[in-house]
């Protein structure tokens, strides 16, 4: 993936939630709102617990995250963002992530998930594809 | 599927940029933003090319869609709607529709598509499951 352009990584480092699609065991979408971050050329989320996002990325790694960052375009229509890639699973750092996200989501003192908090696992994506509508594409 | 929850024909009634997933030939999720309506149990929206997504959907109907209404729950989490449904493609109808669906994601004025536009294909997705983060979640 090439450098990301400003519009997409302000987007991607703000508060708009991601949505993130994945594969369930018989290939049918799976769509659930996240908290994220970027790292390099790499979109993370941390998560407490193993839930099914995470399974079915262990099973097939392709997915897709949006954002509807509420702005229009200066044509009037809604910018959107959309981000494919291919999703790995790696233990351990949720809650220091989770407690980094949940300074730009929720507020600056926010104090989540705090210190008995379990390792967890962060989700790393790598970015493949950049799509929507903004101006990152010319519009 | 029962009745619709009031909020969430609220939202899928308003002017939140409804993001669409379909699946591509090789199984991989694609998604576009689109504006939609509700029409009983069906979510409706108009395309005036026949555009990869419903090719996508006359190959497999399995679709989800998200919601992000810029709210926040009690909890101070964002509020996020996500449908599951079955998708198919209908011949015609997709002026008339746009043109309700510019008043609604534009404004009152908006003229979109014009007198001259083709008639195109109306999707019609039958609501199978209601998920997310919102009242109708108990949350």
């Amino acid at each position: 993936m090439s450098e990301l352009h400003p519009r997409v990584r302000e987007i991607l480092e703000g508060d708009t939630l991601a949505m993130l699609t994945t594969l369930g065991p018989d290939g049918s979408p799976h769509t659930s709102g996240i908290w994220v971050d970027v790292d390099g050329d790499e979109i993370v989320s941390g998560h407490l617990g193993f839930y099914r996002k995470l399974r079915h990325v262990e099973r097939d790694p392709r997915v897709s995250y949006s954002f509807v960052p509420g702005s229009l375009t200066s044509q009037g229509l809604h910018e959107y963002l959309v981000i494919y890639g291919s999703a790995r699973v790696t233990e351990g750092g949720a809650p220091e992530l989770l407690q980094k996200l949940a300074h730009v989501y929720m507020g600056p003192d926010v104090v989540f998930p705090g210190p008995d908090a379990p390792p967890g696992w962060v989700l790393r994506t790598r970015i493949e594809r950049v799509a929507g509508h903004g101006p990152w594409a010319g519009r």
